[in-house]
């Protein structure tokens, strides 16, 4: 038997229909990528977007259609979003900070066939035009003084469109299950993987994340949109500000600690989210200049680990309370955070931070797994490695076009990647890649958990650990280090200064010190070519066992 | 083209599930009918209801058979809820202030297999047995020793049941459009009709009431669910409460201020959620007794609308916030909430009553429409009336069994039957009912607005304001004074006193004094009882327009 309620599917252009109709006045404030601040309403926005609607029909633009974004962070970023979704057409973000032929990889797998841009990119599109035979055309985020002489063939400006079009435009009449937006990962192994989101998942991603325990954005927020729309949905906040009629404030090309500080004062910021990078320039920032934050008081971080600098920081100096945030482009991207329990938050801050410091706890509609490489389920103590895996309307169950074949587990599970543990508490802490993990004796050690430590060693600039094979334990851990300038060492002070601080049986095997550790394009040490490059290395311990 | 997002139907089940796994340890605190305080976790309750729904499945209940409860607020109604809409049945809520009469016919109607009740309807049950006869047995909700000697024939008590079956039985694994609940409405005209909710339908609403300008609920609350959870879902807070983890506090059967506000301080609750009439006996009790309450921070309040003396009391002499919150059956039940704005939370408290007086504004997932008797939209300027409508994922779409045929207008709009203004805020009010509304001259007048503000004359007890056809106007208002006991007065004195105070057209064309005021099963006004017996009355006015 079927209930009776309403059919009213689960559609993004809803999302800003509600803006404009029930906070259409709510301002989103741009430092645009001409320079000065612009500040437009939600009802503003519906309407513009609507305009870029008719432009895109115009242009033949069908329902599943790839049309791409690379742009920052802006209200016309958001415009052209909600102009190709409300159509039944695919937001393809682009990520301006990948490899000319990784984009261009992507744009022809995607097969986009407009793009809208900045200003800022028409070098890169200029350059390799060429290579991009799927692209009908360009929609420059700009009016015709900033475009013209840009040399950008056949590109239009978006503010000509606009212009030109009228804001008469039926959106949604289409299945929630229809694609909306498409995100590839960076793909660290292999060719980069698209992610494609249907209405239904950003949807529910953005009810899901409003919840008081998880971003629990409200219209008193005033929220400063740092992590990029190119970057995962900008977590969502694109989605979730409109959906409370949040004011949003888009901080465009300018992600350094004076800009970030500039808009947080002056538009009177409540809350923000970006990954610890910017917060690290904020913080740099701020300490030079002696300079406060009076209205800030919440801060999401994710993209990679928190470091307790940071949560002091903010917390010590300024007041400002950091959730820190877990979770994947494949995951929409929220999968957890480490909001307090009301146990956590009874203790003293020193005694939450360890708690602050785990990816944290899922919300509702989000399930993970921790399982053993015999598919077993790990226990939740807090110290028992497993793979995580993942399950939820908003996580990937299949990549575009295929790519990468099943993805799921029989029981439906999306598998991270990650390898973590889960306390009693529930909250999860990723400990390592699964690749990267290190397979002693039936048991797993974490990679970067020993890495973390020695690089604290004060002789050290980075240091590495990788598994070598082993005859009596499969693998075994070896540490690499890379010596700042100037300083000489031997094995011993470093495993003493590990003593202690690890297990006893994580204990390196051995430490080499080298010239070089290779790091990835993200900045991420490249574990992979370490591994190549060490392949056949004998440990004292495996001369010794064979 | 499709979105390459898991399947991950959204159904109930699921909520506890993960209440279950991620907040096991969180208490559901009941004062129970056998009347000592009963304390379980959400762990205890899946494995208690998982129990139940092994009886259920070994008494042959099939998906979509109607499974009915009879029952108060208590740890035990959860899992008689979670048992039968587990396994695909769908939980009928039947509401015991119901006469006899109506309460059979729903029974009959719906169908209903088994009731799971309370020892304290055993009485009503015995008296009725014969007029149930698809109901083929009776769970109540207690212990052999407490159930035996009742008179029930084939009753069987819950706990028996419990201890009789295992736990491992498989939830969901169907459609997320499957029915999951059953409630029928008051119906004050005609039969009452049954609102059919589906697993999407619960799911999306509990979504959406946990946004921080909803409900806001959140792990570090404690819920006193004081509304029924056969009033429209106790609004929710049977699947938000476990959704996020938050301790609940069921009150059973003691609905009075001292049992209420035990509960309130002995449990340490933060929000609670009821009809007026209970805070109204709660601050009562308040008054006499110079109680305090000490953690309370947040009351929602529905049902009918709240009286400005309840907002101050909270406000002024306890520090609590009230929302005024409207809804109904049809909308499972959330409809609006008047959670204030930025520019209404920068006013002062009295200047922000106006507001908080009103029902309030939507939340994502819910459109609201105004229009005229011609279908065109009402202006949104606070004073122009129009007929409310309503859309969303869990708006009634039909009634059970198709009574009352299409209830939805060519863009699916469900009329609730209710008129409003919408100010320029964004602020709903309801200012009558659509069937009440007097139409003078092609233009709308409140019949409630009247009645109101007429009935705070000092020796008014009861005011009615009524609609009589007028040659000329086609309406004009009537209204009707039952005197204080002993009291004398002339129509002018409640003319007078009604100057300044409404609009000149509004006026009523006489005052009659009358006896008695006929109230409905609910304690409102029954304006059908009172215009039949005003029919063909003349008013002055229409005599000398005739």
């Amino acid at each position: 038997m079927q209930g009776l309620m309403q059919d009213w599917p689960l559609t993004v252009d809803k999302v800003l229909d509600h803006a404009a109709e029930w906070h259409g006045e709510r301002e989103v404030v741009t430092r645009s990528v001409e320079g000065p601040i612009v500040r437009v309403t939600y009802g503003e926005i519906r309407d513009r977007a609507k305009r870029l609607s008719n432009a895109l029909l115009g242009f033949g633009i069908q329902p599943g259609d790839r049309v791409a974004t690379l742009a920052w962070n802006s209200a016309r970023h958001i415009e052209a979003w909600y102009a190709i979704m409300g159509i039944g057409a695919v937001c393809h973000t682009l990520n301006p900070r990948l490899f000319a032929d990784q984009l261009c990889y992507i744009i022809n797998h995607a097969g986009d066939r407009i793009i809208f841009t900045d200003l800022t990119f028409l070098p890169f599109l200029i350059e390799n035009r060429a290579r991009m035979p799927t692209v009908e055309r360009f929609i420059v985020l700009t009016d015709d003084d900033h475009l013209k002489g840009s040399g950008l063939e056949g590109a239009l400006a978006s503010e000509t469109l606009i212009a030109r079009h009228d804001a008469d435009c039926v959106w949604g009449g289409f299945d929630e299950q229809a694609a909306c937006g498409l995100c590839y990962t960076s793909g660290t192994t292999g060719n980069p993987k698209g992610v494609l989101y249907s209405h239904r998942s950003n949807f529910l991603h953005t009810l899901v994340t409003l919840q008081t325990d998880v971003m629990g954005l409200s219209v008193k927020d005033t929220v400063l949109a740092v992590v990029p729309m190119f970057h995962a949905n900008a977590w969502g906040l694109t989605f979730s500000c409109p959906a409370v009629g949040a004011k949003l404030i888009m901080p465009g090309a300018k992600m350094d600690g004076a800009s970030i500080h500039e808009l947080l004062e002056t538009e009177k910021v409540t809350f923000s989210a970006a990954v610890p990078t910017v917060w690290q320039m904020l913080l740099a920032h701020m300490r030079e200049t002696k300079a406060t934050l009076t209205t800030l008081k919440r801060v999401v971080i994710g993209g990679s680990a928190v470091p307790e600098a940071i949560l002091r920081a903010f917390h010590d100096d300024y007041g400002v309370d950091v959730v820190h945030a877990w979770g994947m482009t494949e995951t929409s991207p929220l999968g957890t955070l480490s909001t307090p329990t009301p146990e956590v938050a009874a203790l003293s801050f020193d005694d939450q931070i360890p708690y602050k410091l785990k990816q944290g706890r899922p919300p509702v509609g989000v399930q993970l797994k921790l399982t053993g490489d015999d598919g077993a389920a790990k226990p939740r103590d807090g110290t028992s490695f497993g793979r995580l895996s993942i399950r939820g309307p908003f996580i990937a169950g299949a990549y575009f076009k295929g790519d990468g074949g099943n993805l799921l587990d029989e029981e439906g599970f999306f598998d991270t990647g990650d390898v973590a543990t889960i306390d009693q508490a529930g909250y999860m802490q990723i400990t390592d890649r699964a690749k990267d993990v290190i397979k002693s004796g039936g048991e797993w050690i974490s990679s970067i958990e020993i890495e973390n430590i020695a690089a604290g060693h004060p002789k050290a600039l980075l240091a590495a650990v990788i598994g070598v094979a082993h005859p009596k334990w499969d693998e075994r851990p070896l540490l690499l280090v890379r010596l700042r300038d100037g300083e000489t060492a031997e094995p011993g002070e470093f495993l003493r200064y590990l003593d202690g601080k690890i297990a006893k049986w994580w204990m390196p095997d051995d430490v080499v010190f080298v010239d070089d550790i290779p790091l990835g394009a993200t900045g991420k040490i490249d574990k992979k070519l370490i591994r190549q490059r060490f392949e056949g290395y004998l440990l004292p311990t495996a001369a010794k066992a064979g």
